[in-house]
Order: structure tokens, then sequence, then C-alpha cells
């Protein structure tokens, strides 16, 4: 199935917010995607601290890229939970914030569902700057429906934004078991 | 990639519950099939009222099944929002815990994250009976994850889950703008 991409309304892309403690993020954004996928449109996934890859295989990348899904990884590790120094943590967020502008200035053209996964964390680590992240968002093109996902997104985002979904922790199994499962948690 | 189910700690099933009235929860549910598939797990997604089909195609029934994952579409509208009876709308729920309750009887090996999307409308409009489904949660075989989802899920159902995330609507273009768009909003 294609997409029609006949009316304004159609092409009119939105900034969305899913924050919060609770479980549910990142599944939500990638839920997204799949939906935009069965309708033929182009969705494309950038993600920062979600792991390393080689150590820590994610089932949601994989099933995404045999998708044909683009997916980038651009931090793996958080500076507080694995083995990446602050400064390179910030040197990598920075080139993920370079390469963005550059994208979205020559048009977005091959994306019409942007999903940026844990850019809250990453602006609320202070990884990015949240005032060159607001300018850049002036420069996402029309058509561009772009998700930005992670816990404790800045207020500046949270105005910016055309919707906010809050996803609370009312109750979480975690407190009676750590070990994340293979498949259920990553 | 196929799934590791060495341990006991693996093939333990939790009950989690998406609630709210905030947007992300069966897009939530999706991204965790999405996550078990790309680990050779197997999911399964069974619905309540997301619309007729060939009047309104979803873009998600059209990507998993494009996946092999088996989707169940069974009440297809909400008497309050669609041309179903309540009398037709209680008869299909009534089918659908009948199937499940076969299915956990004979173990449901075939699966090994069941989605059951909008349940918890069906609940809260009393189209399946609370205490019905508490009983039928008793049956789910141990390796099952389960997930609900539905906004107004009910407190017996909070009570008895490992997991519950509230999802709320802290922003939402739909009071900007009414009209759902084509693999964004279905």
């Amino acid at each position: 199935m294609t997409a029609s991409h006949n009316s304004d309304q159609q092409r009119r892309g939105y900034l969305l917010v899913f924050t919060g403690p609770g479980k549910g993020k990142t599944t939500s954004a990638v839920g997204s995607i799949i939906r935009a996928l069965g309708h033929g449109l182009k969705p494309r996934l950038i993600t920062f601290f979600k792991g390393n890859e080689k150590e820590f295989p994610r089932g949601t990348f994989n099933c995404l890229r045999d998708l044909g899904v683009p997916v980038e990884n651009y931090v793996p590790e958080h500076p507080n939970f694995g083995n990446v120094s602050e400064r390179k943590a910030r040197s990598n967020c920075q080139k993920a914030l370079q390469n963005l502008e550059q994208y979205f200035q020559t048009g977005a053209e091959d994306c019409d569902l942007l999903v940026l996964d844990e850019i809250n964390v990453a602006l609320s680590s202070s990884y990015i700057d949240e005032e060159q992240f607001l300018s850049l968002l002036d420069l996402k093109p029309p058509h561009l429906e772009l998700i930005c996902t992670g816990r404790d997104a800045p207020q500046s985002l949270i105005e910016k934004a055309d919707l906010v979904s809050k996803i609370d922790d009312v109750k979480h199994f975690y407190r009676k078991d750590q070990t994340p499962r293979l498949g259920y948690e990553y």
C-alpha cells in the first residue's frame, strides 16, 4: 500500500514527545514506525545511549533493519552506565546534531517519520544543548513527522511540541526482578 | 537470531498493562512485538474496536501480517463510534474470551508474547465481564507474556498486573486538528 500525500493536511508533520519514567516510550515510537511502514511511508530511527550492540544485540534494531528501516546508534552508551567518557558522549551527540542539521537543510525527502530515540536524555544530561536543539527544530522540513523520546524532556521542548504523552510508572516488576530479559526488555 | 529460553527467569511471562488517556498504548505494545520478533520470539495480536479494516485499513496490521504475526480483529467497531450493535459487540467479545480460554488451556505453545489490544476498553464498557477476565488470567500459561492495552483499565487488573504504565495526554494536536492521517494515526 502506498501513502497518499495529496492534501496539505497529510503533509503536515508534527513534533511529538514521549516522555516520563514509565515503560513504553521507545516501543511506542517503534509502533509508530510500524504503522507508517504499513502504509508505505518511510520511517527512520536515530538513537542515543541504547547500549553496545555487539554485547547487547537489540531485537528492535534487528527487526527494523530487516524491514529496511535505517537505524543509527550514535552514542552506544551513556557515561553514567557504560564505558563511554563524557567527552566522547558529548562529541558523538554533537556529530549527530550536525548531521541532523545538514539532513534538515537538504529537505529530508527520503523520510516521512523520524524518531530521535532518547534525545530527551541527551538534552536533560546536557550532552546536547537545549537552545541548539530548539534552533535545529526550526529547520525541520514541514512534511517531516518527528518523535522525540526519553524521560525528563525539557520544558522548552514540551512547549514547542504538538503532542506530548507522559508515561508514568504506576507499577514495575523491575522492583522485584532486575535482570533484563532478551526479547522482552532488549 | 533465535530466542534463548534456557533459564526459568527467561520463561517467566509477566502481565503488563498500558493504560491512560494519552497517545502511545497500542503503539507501545506493537513496539514490544517488534522487539520480540527481532530475537526470534513469537508474538501475536488480538484486537478489539480498531475499526472496519475494509473502510479503514490499518498500517500496523498490514506490516505485522507481512511479518507473519497473527492478527485477529475481533470486534471491528465500538458501539459508541461505529455500526455495531451492543449485542453484537458483547457476543464477539464473549467469543474472543472463549477462544482465549481454550488457547490458554492448551498451553499457547506457539506464542511468547500476546497483546490484547483495547481489552481495557472492552472491560470498562462491560462488554467483557471483569471477574470473568480475571479468572481467565489465572489460566495464563506461565511462559506467556501478556500485554493489555486501552484507556480506563479496571483497578482489579492494575492490582493483578506486574507492570502498569499510565500514559497521560499532556498535549495533543487533535485539539487543533481532528482528522486522522493515514500512516500516522491509522
